[in-house]
């Protein structure tokens, strides 16, 4: 153990030496493990080790169990190692998404010994690349029990400390417009699917995305070209014409129903569905007791988060953690201090 | 010299022993040294060697010189060696592009001693690939007097053993589509560069090219958007959208009018001009007795070819050879025995 971690330090030391321990997505065995150790000490708490994630509960016998949980990865270091504090933020990789919001919960994890609610901390791997590396879905899946039995979760992703309840749905899909093959030279013996698919295009351009309120929160649905792919040679006409649709949609729509508006936006096409995650609801009438005591107004999330994998578990859940989420994966990334203390002060207020 | 041409044999045979000698682009140095030898084995040639192309010039003192010209260098193979005669047609490849019109050159530049005009032969390397590596272009920049001293040019390109007069320009643009970036999740951040790309995609749907004469033959033109590329991230709102266009325009416009024409298009938008090469005009007026000589209806040619290079030098010329030039550069090509022996006896009469 090279790097032991003091669950005691103040939230600012916590965050930088977290900081200071590299965790890109893939490597984050050398954190898990000083986490795990750091857990492991303290005698309140059970902990399992699944993968380079690490689960931690507390077994009281409370009437409720909260789920806590952040992830261990970060993106790639640019330029932004060590740790830094200045101005009253702490500076450095993963400052803001999320080591920040791994330190809140640590150190309520080692300074809460016996919360009003039952906790189960979880810190996990890989939320920063492709779904099925991801440290929560392999937890869910291989030991569902762990999340399952939660009342609620928090995850402690950067919200500006404010509550972000739910997230949005994406659908990814290709809509395929067709043509038929000639030589530039003689243009009027094929069908160009570049300029067919003009229609597509303007069709989207003209779409009025959707605002769905659901618990007075306002999610506002986005349907996006986020590629465009034509070309064969130089001088050929195009047979074909690929234009990839980004739809992020309200939690009110299931993925078949999202799938099925995509598909009748475009009936004459061959809409070729890549992938679709559902998003998840507010749920303020199951959280609402949470939402008040961290006194702040709820915002829908519009991005995704892995909050839904919560919602596909039955588990209401909602996004609070210190930092703002558009500095996620920028190099000047940093979290303010005073996010640290109000996300870690409102927290233990509520389980303590 | 591994494999001796003998210019004797008949227009098949010769046919064939061309296709089977492979002179795949930049490596024709086996067929040329084989070209240069027999040529310089005729005392009434006067044979220079530029690179790995071959020009032979009979030198009688007659009024008028024609130029007959045909490349060496055939696209890569595709299982389609050694050559094979079968229903009256020589299959492999280069039959049909171009070996059966060097072999009608090269057996009127043995067979014809002292022809009624005198005749440059051009056999000329890497017209099959980009055009600075192209042999007629080589010797028009190194030795221009070789090829401007002729009255006019015939190209042996495949044109069904008819006579196809000029040629069309080719400009090629990319047509740039700005936006602004955002996270799909906020797309009404961003201004989306594919969606607004549909204004120059439906332009180009409804764009009518139009059809110019000259000299009676119609130069019928198209504006392709050849391809169509956007997409920064799935994410990702993109914020430019880049649609390739190909215009294949009329001998009538000069590069500088095909140019204007296209931006005019195009005004609201940076268009950014790649490549513009000229076509060459048919004149007829200038062509006229060689056309009627050769017993053929002229057509207007629309795809671009090295006649274009001869018109640049201020030459004017056709393309006149044996085979169908939609085989070109197809696993299937061939050459019908046929159009080698009409070219073949239409020239030596013109020539006798």
């Amino acid at each position: 153990m090279t790097h032991p971690l003091d669950l005691t330090a103040d939230v600012v030391a916590l965050t930088r030496a977290l900081v200071d321990l590299p965790s890109e997505s893939g490597r984050e065995a050398e954190l898990a493990d000083a986490v795990e150790a750091a857990l492991r000490a303290l005698p309140h708490l059970t902990v399992e080790r699944v993968g380079d994630s690490v689960v931690a509960c507390t077994g009281l016998g409370r009437a409720e169990r909260a789920l806590i949980a952040g992830h261990l990865d970060t993106v790639p270091a640019a330029g932004n190692l060590p740790s830094r504090l200045a101005d009253g933020r702490v500076h450095g990789l993963g400052a803001c998404d999320m080591k920040g919001g791994v330190a809140v919960a640590l150190r309520l994890a080692a300074g809460i010994p016996e919360p009003v609610r039952d906790v189960t901390y979880v810190f996990y791997e890989c939320e920063e690349v492709e779904g099925d590396r991801n440290g929560l879905a392999r937890i869910g899946a291989e030991h569902p029990a762990l999340l399952a039995d939660a009342g609620l979760a928090i995850l402690m992703e950067p919200s500006d400390a404010g509550v972000e309840a739910g997230c949005q749905g994406i659908l990814t899909a290709d809509i395929m417009v067709g043509g038929a093959r000639a030589h530039t030279a003689r243009a009027w013996q094929g069908v160009n699917a570049a300029h067919k698919a003009a229609r597509v295009l303007q069709r989207l351009d003209d779409h009025m995305p959707e605002r769905v309120v659901i618990d007075g929160l306002e999610y506002r649905e986005g349907l996006s070209a986020v590629a465009v792919r034509a070309g064969v040679a130089g001088n050929v006409v195009p047979d074909e014409c690929v234009v990839t649709v980004n739809f992020r949609f309200a939690p009110s729509r299931s993925a078949e129903e999202a799938e099925a508006y995509v598909r009748g936006l475009f009936p004459e096409y061959e809409v070729r569905v890549a992938e679709v995650v559902p998003g998840a609801s507010p749920h303020l009438d199951r959280i609402g007791g949470l939402v008040r005591a961290l006194g702040a107004e709820p915002r829908a999330k519009l991005g995704w988060t892995d909050v839904a994998r919560f919602a596909a578990l039955g588990v209401p859940a909602l996004n609070y953690g210190p930092g703002d989420p558009s500095l996620a994966h920028t190099a000047g990334e940093y979290v303010p201090v005073e996010h640290l203390e109000r996300c870690e002060s409102r927290l233990r207020a509520w389980l303590s």
